[in-house]
């Protein structure tokens, strides 16, 4: 059995876990993200978590084979190099070479929404899919595809972007400025959004009465409505289906992965919501009589992927 | 310099050249497509056809290093297989294991639209280019992605369908069913029916005259018109732009290629029109003030892009 390090570095913590080769996390660990040092500083907080993980987990140095790390924002896999990441403050650094500083080992850097997305390829609810489609449904949407058993980052990492491929032009506004994109329609917050319309336009809604009782709207509130067989909720969530399925359909016709992944809180509502999205994607897809349609299943590493799919690419 | 034979498989008429390292054909010959014969019958077509254009050049069977060739429909390349070809009635037709036994050299064979792909990339407007995407606006819309230098198709070649991204929900009518589709706005086909809508409702638009002195309305009537100042015949080509650039936002924000060539009839319309595409694209594509922007340009390999493309998977 060899042995790697998965570090997801985030904006608010870093985590940092030993993973053997069928991808199980051995012992993890983590600290808070120092956003506002130097870029130095962080990769030593970084190196410190590997180095104390590594003895948690009963090994030494030498019998780590390798470490991979995910990074949010734009990242040049292939140089090591995080462009640019709002959320650390980084432009243009090659944490590898500077990792490498303190641990000269074999280290790779991936964007972790993509590191997600290879995890839960090799070690999700389908094992070794080698063509694959990661969607996470949260506050925006994140996409990560997996072509041959390796991360897709599009050409220098900026590609990938699949939160902002239009689906009706001229639509409604997305926080990138754009008008129409999928994750204007289909990400968490425009679930809540649609939502909250709905609620206003049908007081009667049984929307509005457990929204009352919780204090709040949150995600959960149109699905709880729709198992009581309020008809505004059902009308919510069909419409929200249609528009996750109109982004699944896109990528979809360009990949033709053999799953699709989907992630984030939303994901949690039950196999009925993933089993909803699946037929209505299966009756839009080009060919979809000839060709084989995708299975779509539900992400299932949750908070590990990010550190399983960070070691996922050094993993021989 | 080693020579190659591309050979791009139509329903119509079947084209075979003779190409060089530089994508110059040496030599081409082409032959009517039985297509209504067995597969057997037109691969011995093929054959004769490489054979005789190999003589034609000057060449002897032995200075060939490959041969690649290029067909309509769904193409698994890395098992040689045509699994569907509407055109050519092939189903499942392993066509490089039956070419080989005519001649035994090495032979591969890709989707024709990847093909012309490849050979814009390597051999077009821009040189060498290793991340592409071919656009061609015809009848519908073809499109090819090159990753790395490669032909990306999709798994089991049942992708790159790209002519199928929805850009608009419920808008509409495709000519796959759905509604929406990117085809069912900016092919030449999608044109001319905004052109008619156009000229129906303002009868005073130079748009009418052209067209009746023609006897026929087609692909240059909106682009003439805008020539001569016609308001009508500019509001076409301006929307007209804006729906193709919306599809190429979408494959942009996922591929990040280096260029995107445009074919197609619509692409003679002049350098503004492709500038006039670019403007459009630039400002809606995502992380544009970070990200370089592709070079939007004219596809320039015309007819020869088949031949040429077709040999381009198999140069050394």
């Amino acid at each position: 059995m060899r042995y790697y390090i998965g570090v997801d570095i985030g904006g608010m913590s870093i985590k940092a876990g030993v993973v053997d080769d069928n991808g199980k996390i051995i012992k993890k660990k983590s600290c808070v993200t120092r956003a506002n040092e130097s870029y130095e500083t962080i990769v030593g907080d970084i190196y410190g978590l590997c180095k104390s993980v590594t003895e948690e987990a009963g090994l030494k140095k030498e019998e780590i084979t390798a470490v991979g790390m995910g990074s949010p924002g734009t990242v040049n896999s292939k140089e090591g190099i995080i462009t640019f990441s709002g959320n650390l403050n980084f432009r243009n650094v090659n944490i590898v070479e500077e990792f490498r500083k303190h641990w000269d080992i074999e280290t790779v850097v991936n964007n972790d929404a993509n590191c997600a997305a290879l995890g839960e390829a090799r070690f999700g609810a389908e094992k070794n899919v080698t063509d694959a489609v990661f969607v996470t449904l949260g506050t925006g949407i994140g996409t990560g595809f997996i072509i041959d058993g390796k991360i897709f980052e599009g050409r220098r990492g900026e590609g990938a972007e699949g939160g902002h491929i239009c689906i009706k032009m001229g639509g409604e506004r997305c926080t990138c400025g754009e008008r129409g994109c999928w994750e204007a329609y289909a990400s968490a917050t425009a679930l809540l959004r649609q939502t909250e319309r709905a609620m206003k336009k049908n007081p009667e809604s049984v929307m509005n009465k457990i929204a009352e009782e919780k204090g709040c709207i949150d995600g959960t509130v149109p699905f709880e409505a729709y198992k009581q067989g309020d008809k505004t909720a059902e009308k919510v969530i069909k419409t929200y289906v249609k528009y996750i399925a109109t982004g699944l359909v896109t990528l979809i016709n360009i990949f033709r992965p053999q799953t699709v992944s989907i992630g984030g809180g939303v994901s949690n509502a039950g196999d009925w919501f993933i089993k909803m999205i699946e037929r209505q994607t299966k009756r839009h897809v080009f060919g979809g009589k000839i060709n084989k349609m995708p299975k779509i299943v539900k992400a299932v590493l949750g908070n590990d992927a990010g550190i399983v799919g960070a070691a996922a690419p050094v993993m021989k």
